[in-house]
Parts: structure tokens; sequence; C-alpha cells
């Protein structure tokens, strides 16, 4: 492995938000010139493959502001500061599709845009779907609809880019080779 | 299809770089009241599956800032203003593994962070590799390692998260579905 860090030299935080933090690094390459690298500083999130009894999954529509239109979507959320990745996908699962869980396995994690953010993503996978008796609460800027759909049904929403996110597009093929071996 | 629409009332310019631009909108919620949606602009990137003739695969090791480690990751990079996915994907190929290929097959495009980033990664793939008589320069602050490896071996590098990327990791599950699917 190639020892290519980038030293800092000087850190300047642009921007705090709700979501995001923005800094700009000053930084020495391996070749000893400088440059500068804009990161993105994001909490990290889950996602959460969530199976039906008959085999069907659940989705989440809604408004995308950054893309300005609609997306489908495996449901999905931020960490809140200490919560655990499981803890944050079980409070996701039961805000966005009203079931809960008693059993969570993980799949994967991984950065959505290492170029130029650290987001990470932890991927969970439930079969064991529980109705809750009372329903949670979304986020008060939180709109979502529940969409079930077979996996070919899904795949079909990607041909027509309704599903177009990296993380769901993951858990679609993941689907699909995870039905092959048993096949 | 619900209208979940959040009209913008005002935008305000955070943070104009040489990667990303950060904006904050505030908007109209589907129930009348109001919030901030802070979105990161992004031009928008290619990402390249690259398959030698004896069937290994082309990956480049770098520094990723962000994470303030090294990944290895499939060839990819960022569209120039007015660039076609296509020409981005063919001069990063040519400038990150020194091969070129008369024919990119087109596999699917992705946005990797649509809850507060519109970037869309465009991947292709190609068996036709040629290696180049003269090879390109890299962007005059990139460093990368070219790295060939079977698939399994690329599992295994996903195992001990040296990948551990959302492109490189949906490359290798296509192309663990495809080799399924042929035998």
């Amino acid at each position: 492995m190639k020892n290519f860090e980038e030293k800092t030299i000087q850190s300047t935080k642009i921007f705090d938000g709700k979501v995001v933090k923005l800094q700009v690094d000053e930084v020495t390459l391996p070749n000893g010139h400088t440059s500068k690298r804009e990161t993105v500083k994001h909490p990290g999130a889950v996602a959460i493959i969530p199976i039906t009894k008959d085999n069907k999954i659940l989705f989440v529509e809604q408004y995308r502001k950054p893309l300005e239109k609609n997306l489908v979507e495996i449901p999905a959320g931020k960490l809140e500061e200490g919560e655990k990745p499981e803890a944050t996908a079980l409070r996701e699962l039961e805000e966005e599709t009203g079931y809960t869980t008693d059993h969570l396995s993980f799949v994967t994690s991984f950065y959505t845009s290492p170029g130029f953010a650290d987001e990470i993503i932890h991927l969970y996978l439930t079969e064991n779907l529980i109705p809750l008796e009372v329903k949670k609460d979304l986020d008060e800027d939180e709109f979502v609809e529940l969409i079930e759909l077979t996996l070919e049904e899904a795949e079909q929403y990607v041909q027509t880019e309704r599903i177009h996110d990296a993380k769901t597009a993951y858990a679609l093929l993941y689907l699909r080779l995870q039905g092959m071996k048993r096949t």
C-alpha cells in the first residue's frame, strides 16, 4: 500500500448545518506541493432492506430536494449523535414503515462519495417484520409514502429511474444474488 | 406518486469550490410549514469497470482526504463542464489505468447521496482494454496506484475494508451476478 497521505496544513470551517458541515483543508501532497481539499462532513447513515412474509420489499417514496424530484428508496436515515447504527436502523424502520423487528442482519457498509464526503451507510436486512400497534412519528420535516414491491417490480422501477440511488441499487443486486444462490 | 414537492422560497449560496458548491434553501413543506434544506451541488461523475483479457479487474488505490485513509476503487472521475459521460469515462480510464478502449458498455447510473447531494455516477464496463503507447498525465493533485485483482481477491478486499465505497461495492455484486448468470 503506497503512502499517499495528505497532511493538513490548515483547516477552514466553512459551514455547520443541520445535516452537513463543510471544511476546506490546505494539504501537502505526496510530491511536496500543496493543494486544497473540500470535505463534506456527515454523521453517517443506515439503510434497511425490509422483506415481508410474502417476499415483498418495503420502500419509501419521498421528495429529494437536491434532485428536485421524488425517489423510491429503501428506508434509511441519519445517525444521531452517539447512536449505534443498529439502533438507528430500528428507529428508522419503525418511523418510516410502521413495522419493527426482533432481528436485523448486518449486510455491509460503504462510503457513498469518498472523493468529497465522509458519509458512510450501514446496510441491514430484516425478514422478521412485526406491525407496530402504535405508529411512530416521522421527523416534522419528513414526508414519505410506503411502497411494497416484488424484486421484479423494483427492478422495473430502476429501469424507469424511480429507483435511482446507490444504496437501493446495491440492495436490489444483493437480493437478486441471494435469490440466485438459493435456487 | 404523491406530490411531496418542496418549493424554494429563498436560496442562499454558501460556498463555490473546485469540486462542490453548497447552498441552503428555505422551502415550503407539503403541510405548509417551512424548513431548510442543505444541498451539495456536484458536477456528476463516471466510474468504469475495466476487465482484462485474463479476467482480472483494474482498480486504483488512492488517498481519500475526507476519510483520512487510502481506498481501493474502480477508476472514476468528475465530469468536466459540457463533457458527455462516455467521454469522461474514456478520459479517466486512460489517465488512471494507462489503457484505452474501443468499447464502453453502459451499466447503470445512480445518485450517491440523494438526501444532501445531487451527485450522480454513470457506470460503464469495458472488456476491450488496449494499452496506451504514450501514458496520459493524471491531474496535478492526483496520485493513484493501479491494482489488478480477480473478483475473488476484490471480494476479500471488501472484507478487510480496503474496498469500501458504494460504486465499487455495486460493481463487484454486478460482476458476481453476471458470472452466475453465465454459469
